[in-house]
């Protein structure tokens, strides 16, 4: 069956998926899954390396995305607006429609510490990317770095509050609101000048 | 040799990370580390678990350390400014005076995968207990959550410059200094509206 599937990928995901939530990540296997999704491990291994990839494959080319999104922004444009619009295109092009599913990979995730971890080592990762592309953009290193920072937080705790939201919500605010919410609350947060009355 | 060994504790660590660097942390063993320091294994299983405990046994107070202080600091104060003197006495009690054995530790973490991980798990328990000190406050869920994720930048941001500075630069800052100056960096770069000239 070395035949084209169609939608392979996606199947072999959500199947892997729901197998994950059924009976957890640990006791799945991948013959398990392809079964499930009604494909050969031959289709599973030429879309995935392995069954923790299913859950990380989308993510693999974040770092370049942004790093070149940084990279690629206007000169005039300053740290803040460079992450806001590139917080946008992600959520635009990779996020919007994918809810119900990033939900369910969150739940797996979470009930598995190797990866919790794994999620740790991929927002590191791209906060390095941004490091880099603001380095690229000539940035000085104390601003880049804390930019790239600021640029993964307001990431995470976004895309967290989009999931927390009730799927049947009314007031469901869609991804790209929440982008902008979440750096207006960022900026009012640090507006406090942080010194202590008797001065730094 | 079970009476007290004066200073064990230090010797034991100051010998692990020698070989750490020496031999790397894969290849070092315990019995290789009491033998440096002129100790027994039994007295080193007194002080740590294991020889991984030796990099982060400093740290396990940490998140409750924080917390109290985010509780304990005064009702009138704003996010950043617990935050600030949160930092403050953290390095002023645990960090000053330690800059040699702290950038020796950083080189040793940094070429270890395992290490590296288990110190992103370190940063991110500790933001936890940051978040969860504020909500004790009172302060709402996405201001805890952002002010925690701040607070864990500003506490490595700051760590990571002040152990980059050569040992030997004259115009070397104390740790405190660089808090406040970091602090003052991510309000700059955080001040920028970061809207688009067309609006969110």
């Amino acid at each position: 069956m070395s035949r084209w599937e169609p939608n392979a990928r996606d199947r072999l995901e959500r199947a892997a998926v729901e197998l994950f939530i059924d009976q957890g990540f640990a006791e799945t296997t991948v013959p398990q899954i392809t079964a499930r999704a009604g494909l050969t491990t031959r289709t599973f291994f030429r879309h995935f390396a392995d069954k923790r990839a299913v859950l990380f494959a989308r993510d693999e080319e974040l770092p370049a995305l942004v790093a070149r999104l940084a990279a690629d922004a206007p000169a005039s444009l300053s740290p803040m607006r460079v992450i806001a619009h590139a917080l946008e295109t992600v959520a635009a092009t990779r996020l919007e429609g994918q809810r119900a599913y990033l939900r369910t990979r969150r739940t797996v995730i979470q009930a598995d510490e190797g990866l919790r971890e794994r999620e740790l080592r991929k927002l590191s990762a791209l906060s390095d990317a941004i490091n880099q592309g603001f380095r690229d953009r000539g940035v000085d290193e104390l601003t880049s770095l804390l930019a790239a920072q600021l640029a993964v937080t307001v990431f995470s705790v976004t895309i967290s509050r989009w999931l927390d939201q009730d799927e049947d919500e009314d007031g469901e605010q869609p991804l790209s609101a929440l982008v902008h919410d979440t750096l207006r609350a960022l900026r009012s947060v640090t507006a406090d000048p942080a010194e202590h009355p008797h001065g730094a």
